[in-house]
């Protein structure tokens, strides 16, 4: 290992050459976005802009999505049709939506959590900023659950649902989980489908956005589908389940849906019909003329992959280059995630903020350290998030240098 | 007048035919539709999709609305860009928000209105089915207040407004109101920017959804623009403002938006940051690519005119013909709007939700009698709205003709 001092003089140097590089989000890059050109192309003014059933996608109406669109996203989702809502360009926008019905409404006729003294919600720890947020954002007290290899501490989860009847939701994203890019396994699955929840109107807020995100072709993670699993074990109406095309189309312009029970999904549209009398339906059948089926998405998805996957492989390749040794030494972990959008990387407590904060003032920004438990604490001050999707490769070289100069840097000074 | 008997002769000939028109909803024509076919070729792969800012409107982000677009509706709007938000394509979705923001988190600071005891809504009647029942939905108290010919009863409105602090809003279509098609009168509008609410957090809920929808050239309702008069008037906070492209391009694909002092729109950013990332702009850029600017959203709008415009002039002239004596003897009325989408009808006491019916039972599908009351339900059941804007030319001949056969019918029994 080097010494501090050179170390130092590196970091020095770096700082010298005023690089201005952002690694903070999970962002497609805008070569990816060139991908899906041609989604701008598959309607006219000479197309036809009807909906199989007969409906002008142009007017009015339709609250839960077009036929041939549900049948597309039903795919994607691996539910049935009749099991979803389709939206407009943002899950997080359904999140939100579908804890704001909870709140001022309750969940199927149970009692609108706005009137509970207290609600609680689990946050699988590290996980992803924005769910935390909105739970936070109502007031409820967010509980951290850690992320074990193949997916939360069960135990735990088993054990805080079945007691306490004000836990009301648990925030997951399954599959390839932002940040760790860790699965969970199919026992962990059903061990989810199997909870006996203390509140009735306990619910999964299972956020699926990576389903088809595969960084591999020849090694893919498959978990089994969480409503049907739920069904099956007599919990039908127990999970909400997220997806959405912003990471497969454009991430503005893309289509966000809901998936349920029939029970969930007829409760939810008690609520829409008031709020909207359709979302963007020429955007819908936009996406079903550019996708015929799940096959090209499929298809489609390896593009990105193709794109992503050395981003991934160069970080990964650095990190063991220049931390091999602290890796070892057990000071520092990361993970080699198969899909996704992330990597997650422990640097030695204590130092993630200041970590964070020297490839900043090196000009690289990365995600807020912090930024992946809820209220931005991490207890530890260890885990940060890297997305290496955003920069172009070059970038993202010297970012991922200077992020590991600056964690040998922040391990040797402690 | 024709005898009961002749009346009843006919009614039974033109059930015969077995009709199904259908004449209940504001919804363009298909014609009207295919003036915006070119929205649909503005923009392709081989266009731009960068925002004048260098955003890439594809990507994430951009939480209030690209600058063009905000320009854009600004000039719609009549009011600065910085006192606007831009949103997906629906406005009522817009509203349901607002209300839920102020249900759940409160207004600008103030106690969210779950947590009060009462909540009143003031709402102008005859008006919008969708409006009372969103505050419905939340369980508010809708309390009637009447339009008359230059808006909504002021002395009413002044009196529940400044003495009862639980009066926390009034839903308001200014500019030819659904379902008058009458327009407030300048003094209105001031009365409303100078109002003296009990309640901090009182708002005026403005839908000016026919804000450019006029049916004439040369003879246009003008109203004052309320954001700007409450702010002369001291009462900047004191108005949201809400408008959409849903009736100048396609009803399901347009864009729309929020209008407010620049404390309001700070204070449901704060809720909508935790709501979305951003809203659709590739659909906001195409919007500025097929409108340069407002001039042009006017030239546009007076194509809507020449569709909507005979269609109006008909359906009066076949009241005029068929129920002119009723209307001299005081027992029927109607509205001659010079813009919007809707005829106010008025039937003798007792009569509305027959005459409905007995259209329907002839083929022809009206608004349901009493939706344009809170709750459906019209005190004096009298109120019928004619929504003339989809049907073609000849059906609505027809339409309107049972309909003048119905009420006569229902006049003659009474």
């Amino acid at each position: 290992m080097e010494k501090l001092e050179e170390l130092r003089k590196k970091y020095e140097e770096v700082k010298a050459q005023n690089l201005s590089l952002n690694m903070s989000r999970g962002k497609p890059s805008g070569e990816q976005l060139e991908l899906s050109a041609g989604l701008m192309d598959v309607l006219n003014s000479k197309s036809d802009l009807k909906s199989e059933d007969g409906t002008d996608c142009r007017n009015y109406g339709v609250l839960d999505g077009i036929p041939e669109c549900k049948r597309l996203m039903s795919e994607m989702m691996e539910i049935p049709e009749d099991n979803m809502i389709i939206y407009g360009n943002s899950s997080l926008n359904i999140m939100y939506d579908v804890i704001s019905h909870a709140y001022t409404h309750g969940v199927m006729g149970n009692t609108p959590w706005c009137r509970l003294d207290k609600v609680k919600f689990l946050c699988v720890v590290p996980g992803y900023d924005r769910h935390f947020a909105i739970t936070e954002h109502f007031g409820f007290e967010n509980i951290c659950v850690p992320m074990l290899d193949d997916g939360p501490d069960m135990d735990m989860v088993g054990k805080l649902v079945s007691e306490d009847d004000s836990v009301k939701g648990i925030w997951c994203v399954p599959k390839y989980s932002n940040p760790t890019g860790n699965s969970y396994s199919e026992e962990v699955v059903y061990r989810f489908a199997n909870l006996k929840p203390a509140a009735k109107d306990f619910r999964i807020f299972w956020d699926n956005a990576y389903c088809i995100h595969h960084l591999y072709d020849d090694s893919q993670d498959i978990i089994p589908e969480l409503v049907t699993e739920c069904e099956k074990a007599g919990n039908p109406d127990m999970v909400y389940k997220f997806a959405s095309t912003s990471k497969v189309t454009f991430p503005g312009s893309g289509i966000a849906v809901l998936g349920a029970s029939k029970a969930n999904i007829d409760d939810i549209k008690k609520s829409l019909r008031f709020q909207t009398i359709g979302h963007d339906k020429i955007n819908q059948l936009r996406h079903v003329k550019y996708f015929a089926n799940v096959e090209s998405m499929h298809e489609h998805m390896r593009k990105h992959a193709d794109i992503l996957r050395p981003k991934f492989e160069m970080v990964e390749k650095i990190l063991e280059e220049e931390l091999g040794e602290l890796k070892k030494s057990g000071e520092v972990s990361w993970t080699n995630p198969k899909g996704g959008y992330f990597i997650s990387f422990n640097v030695p407590e204590g130092c993630a903020k200041k970590v964070v904060r020297m490839c900043d003032e090196a000009g690289v920004k990365l995600t807020g350290a912090g930024a992946t438990f809820p209220s931005g604490k991490d207890p530890k001050d260890s885990n940060i998030r890297i997305a290496p999707s955003f920069p172009p490769v070059e970038e993202l070289k010297v970012a991922t240098e200077l992020l590991c100069l600056c964690t040998k840097i922040a391990a040797a000074e402690k």
